[in-house]
């Protein structure tokens, strides 16, 4: 289960009739690697809450997927813009393994909020987090080089996703060809 | 004065109480055109409400600026990555014009937050606001024609915004050199 005390320590103080009114509106999936969660072009209706597993969201760009996200155990993932704004994603949302997901729809979620204070706060804080998230993407994708993109990524990202997401995911995600990528941790290994 | 009802009048019913909770925490600061408010390295400690005004923000990106955001009356602007992270910034906000301001400072804002869930929600609306036009931004200077991000720019933006901000400061927002935006208006003017 999802404890939201566990995952929000330091900002708020969540009661145990808050637990469960947000456990209340999950339900458990189980989902297999490589399913496709939420398609581009469709309307987000879930935000995901990860139990364990591992997923990503990408979109296609000149033919090819470019990986804008991952999220493991104890993580949200949905398509957040689509989500938010409830009109048709630009990206998908995608297992890349076998991965337990709590879900809860876009309505449910409005329930919440109006329910208490504290999830509007808890929604606030994750919009926040979004935007300084893909901020700081963007910057990087604009002004770092290939080395230092890949520095940053295992930087920030959970340990579980540097180990466990696929070196030419990886790669499409920092916008570089798995070659460099290959060469650049080989410097890192040997330095 | 900035009525909060009528700027989210489709979300959210602002009480007389609540309308004079916000007003109290704001103050009315006149700045020249040129003037920068918020500098790069800076924390960004307070967020405007624009009364009367055109504003900008910008960052440098190999020795150039390169525009980020514009607002204009009624609007609200900041430098927000470093004002929701309360950490230094890397743009600058700057007046275009004289401008009339009402600040509110960080601190003030968590005390509306407080006071009432509504704050909270308009809160996490701006935020998610803001995440979907750095998403919509980012995407379409990956993928877009200098035309196309013209059109974009004058079908999204404020009519305002689009007759008062210079040409030249047009262009570094849309990533664009000067004579390309002269050409596609002239093109535009006689299609």
């Amino acid at each position: 289960m999802i404890n939201l005390q566990d995952s929000f320590d330091d900002v708020v103080t969540i009661t145990t009739e808050e637990q469960q009114a947000f456990e209340a509106q999950l339900t458990l999936e189980n989902i297999s690697a490589k399913s496709i969660l939420i398609a581009a072009g469709k309307t987000a209706n879930k935000l995901y809450f990860i139990e364990t597993g591992l997923l990503r969201t990408y979109h296609l760009y000149q033919g090819k997927e470019a990986n804008t996200y991952f999220a493991c155990d104890q993580q949200i993932i949905t398509c957040y813009a689509s989500f938010i704004s409830q009109t048709p994603s630009f990206e998908y949302l995608e297992a890349i393994e076998d991965s337990s997901v709590y879900s809860i729809t876009y309505d449910q979620l409005v329930t919440l909020y109006k329910y208490s204070s504290k999830f509007e706060r808890l929604g606030r804080l994750f919009a926040e987090k979004s935007y300084l998230c893909v901020v700081d993407r963007t910057l990087t994708m604009q002004t770092k080089t290939a080395k230092e993109k890949y520095l940053d990524f295992i930087s920030q990202y959970d340990p579980k996703i540097v180990s466990r997401v696929p070196q030419h995911q990886i790669a499409t995600f920092l916008g570089i060809v798995p070659e460099s990528l290959s060469r650049i941790r080989k410097e890192l290994a040997t330095s």
